[in-house]
């Protein structure tokens, strides 16, 4: 760590599959520096301890977690915590003059009682809460721009919202009529020790989780809402995946206009994506695949009309660690500071 | 080949996933016997010269396609064809007395313009075709026990169909909010070469597929609009899952009575399908994985309500070539036989 | 459970993947009965607790472990317990007359200070472990027919030992210069929580583990000495492959008469297996697929000689969690029982 | 493409899973600008035809393949062709003045002779073949440096290569001893169908293929016999693993000196490798797993020594498309322009 013309950063949360893509997303960033790296349990260890593959890189230490000296050290920050620990760090962090990229779900929620309500941790601070940005470049780009605190999206919701938002802003659908399939890989699941997620179990099987009362359920419907201009609800059900990597959405909704083909969508999407060099529209009967969002920033859109039920079917791919997590913070950052928000991050898919 | 108390029968296409399923299933049945394998391209050949695994069985040799050889010595057949081949075959083989179940498309349509229109192959046979039963025992059990011709459903259908039956039947649902998501495991596909079923291509990666055009769909719609007593369309999409075997069909439907709840909906199912050994209603909060049903002739159903937007969530799990395939034909013929449905199949699932 | 007609058995231990495995083929097999089933932290709880997809089998309950309840219900008791548990519990087994077949570690090792060496364990029961017998019955089929107690062999083991054997026994290789190179799935890691059993750290990697130090060393050194008269020494590591079930053993030998060809070894093989059901030896320039076992209780081995290096390259493909476990330990019975050694057990291959 | 300031290069036979990764690679190098792709049966059309994912670089079209464009444009061109292709083009090429790095077998051999037994295609051209040099930096750095024709190493011969070289040239082994178990994922059988590589059938299996025969294996001995200096047979077995990349070759010898401990072993390695930065060698019972190496140009190293056996155990781990592939020649390029061989390649693994 340590080049002095670059913007010094740091990682709270180093261990798990977010901290990892952060280190080597940072590595190859042409303007920021890794300058600090915290944890909890791990802290005084080298990086290595966790990722042996990293034992070339001795310079990468865990510190203990010490506000001071992350907002003594680093320009900006990314909290790679567990839900309802991020809102205790930020106010300090925000105070010593450090920009917060919160990767948890502490400053998603602009109305905390939302988040109290499905996340079950009372909070004092929604005047914090108010300021924070929802981290997703393609909607809130002008505001992520000047915003000194942001919470980056779920998974899920960036794909999900990548795929709508065109539909809603636009007033094309009725948006009750929203129905969100998505599917993930494993590695959403984090870094823990669990049965259900061993690939003895993993492996050839596919099921849905949290039906009717996932988290990210609320944290779609707030954006939407706001895209539409009324409260809306959607229905949204994840189910797992036996690969490592990737998140597909699949969203069915029916259209306002049962005369709009999928060629008029195409265009709507290509002019609403227009100044998002991370949306790909796929031409016409293309439909996206997760592999190719591997590694990359990018989102895939393809997008089907069925003139025998008047639906649209939107299907959107990310990389769930990449644009739906790590690499998605940085592009957030990068717009922050002014800069091209492509900077450093990877556009060519690693495929096969 | 030849035990000369059982119920001789004939696989026409033994080459495919499911010809091998047949074969193994026909194997441990304790009624029926293997008399007569057939194929065209491998006809001469040991069965191992396509399934090395099976050289122990050097009596299973494929035989050319003689429709009056397989007449003389078969009671039952099962064509296991590409589409638009078994409906040249079927009816010599249903005049020597032959009770014939097809894997095929030919025969799922009791409209032949609907088939034309999808499959585009011109018949001329509407007449035999009005006497073949949809071979779903679940609903159609009693027209199947003395049926001659057996048109056995597709694999998505099967699980699509058995989620939504008794939302249909009972006119719980608003026919036409039903969207079906369904996520299927590349041995769908068959056992031909293909470069986007490559392990290194497939692998890694989930993508819908023949959207808003999947010929499942008209097959779909046509026995819901039996049991709905009127013309129901669906919003069916298929995506292809990096998994060998399973099917996970999600299907959401908008509830008439939004008073009803999860329990409510769980006898209701329970009550559907009491006299169905092969569907297996989950309890409260327990949802289906495709591996619960590896192996099986099971299907495994999983039901949740959401009350925040008045719909049911419908999850089924089956194994594809199995329940959706292979081993429910064999249910038919149990069926046709007037033996009890379950003889012969295996229960317990293949875990992990 | 309970059919008075057939011989009962337990099973204490049932929750791994042994365990449920011996359960799906107790079901189907037509002289066995399963009678109990004894876990410890599960106990007084159904099976479907642990495996939700057999919740239809409500009758499969969980009872205490009482050794006297065990020794009065069962006729024969199948131990499927972490190494060190089994060897307290057989003796008073035993001596109630119950028929006693391992699966752990405990019985398999006449000398018990080699176990003491490499399992950490002091063992004061010498007298009984020289009664029990080592259960590949495909080399002691005769002293296994007439046991109480068998130790039933490790997966990679029971691979490793079936491709050596002939060449030992023989005395056609030079026994210091085999190498054993074996790959295992990740289900022979059991059912338990552990980071680098889950699937985004197993999927897409492959490793060795215990290199130079795995248990399974020992024990196929003790039967090759025993096969080949005088002290033999091996060469074995394991490898992680990223899937659930299988386990191929390369074995790579140095042949005394490099005039043999591979039509020799395949000719020697033959015979030395001739009476051996399980065992199936491919033609010439085939070699085994693990997949092709996956499901039954076979071994398929491949044989090929390297005329350049005078080395002999035997592989052997077993599914590690049959063969290499369950279905092995209820062949083992079947002969303590005087009954055919296939009997019961799945012979086509569970494929694709 | 076309950026003046860069050195212009070429890629002929782009549409492989090699030349997608030049594509990639070349993209992000600072150095180098990709100015051709030339192809065959895809001339005229863009590349993105063939990978849909890389639509939005329109500017990637697939010319047809003529000498004298490559050679009037390029100054370095990277020939990813099927084997026997390239000693047609590479004279013309060379001439003209342009660095020319196969990636087929065609220059691998300073002996047609070997070339020709193993290939079987006559060559003519022993004097160009003999201005090749073997494109494995670590072991012909310097000749690399000054050569105008590189034959680039194969996939397994780099990862076992890589493992072997220290103990061949410091006499540490029995030469003859050497067995080399390799595992490969299936993206090294390419991006052609093939029933064997489908999903269905590579997944959830292990198998060995090519036994004492494969091509690599001449290879390997040719490079081992200039470092032992006298010539050397080995025993090679490569293995299909079910993942998409990644080789570990698990490499067997026995030592001279029993004396030898592994922490000798892993001094020699270390200075062996010093000056390699892309050989990592592992701490003390630390093994290698592919997933360290996937998506960059690293080769880990494992060691383990056997007392019990007087044998070494070396374990390495490469992305078979990276290190194996396509990476590694734009290492060599990068040594061939008098650049730091780091230069533009990926040094942290795509983890997980």
């Amino acid at each position: 760590m340590g080049d002095s013309d670059r913007v010094p950063v740091g990682i709270v949360g180093a261990s798990g599959y977010g901290g990892v893509q952060l280190v080597r997303l940072l590595q190859d960033h042409p303007k920021l520096d890794l300058a600090y790296m915290g944890g909890d349990s791990s802290a005084g260890k080298p990086f290595s301890d966790l990722y042996p593959h990293l034992a070339n890189r001795t310079d990468l230490m865990i510190e203990a977690i010490d506000l001071n000296v992350i907002g003594d050290r680093c320009q900006a920050v990314f909290l790679s915590l567990p839900n309802g620990l991020a809102c205790d760090m930020a106010p300090s962090l925000l105070e010593k003059g450090c920009k917060v990229l919160d990767l948890s779900a502490d400053y998603r929620f602009s109305n905390l009682e939302t988040y109290e309500a499905w996340y079950g941790k009372r909070r004092t601070d929604q005047a914090i809460a108010e300021t924070a940005v929802y981290g997703l470049p393609e909607l809130y780009r002008d505001r992520i721009a000047t915003a000194q605190l942001v919470g980056c999206p779920g998974c899920h919701c960036t794909a999900s919202l990548l795929a709508l938002s065109p539909l809603l802003k636009q007033g094309l659908i009725i948006p009750e009529s929203a129905v969100i399939d998505s599917k993930t890989g494993t590695s959403g699941g984090g870094r823990k020790a669990a049965v259900n997620m061993l690939l003895a179990e993993a492996d050839q099987s596919v099921g849905a989780y949290n039906v009717a009362r996932h988290r990210h359920t609320p944290e779609i419907e707030q954006i939407c809402s706001d895209l539409a201009g009324h409260e809306v609800l959607v229905q949204f059900t994840p189910h797992l995946i036996p690969m490592v990597r990737g998140i597909l959405s699949t969203v069915y909704a029916t259209l306002r206009d049962p005369g709009l083909v999928r060629d008029d969508l195409l265009t709507i999407y290509q002019a609403f994506y227009r100044s998002s060099p991370w949306v790909k529209i796929l031409p016409s009967g293309i439909y996206p695949q997760t592999k190719w969002a591997t590694g990359t920033n990018l989102c895939y859109i393809g997008i089907e009309v069925d003139p025998r039920t008047d639906r649209v079917i939107v299907m959107s791919a990310i990389d769930n660690l990449m644009k739906g997590q790590a690499s998605q913070a940085i592009q957030c950052l990068n717009i922050m500071m002014g800069w091209d928000e492509t900077l450093g991050l990877p556009q060519l898919g690693f495929y096969p």
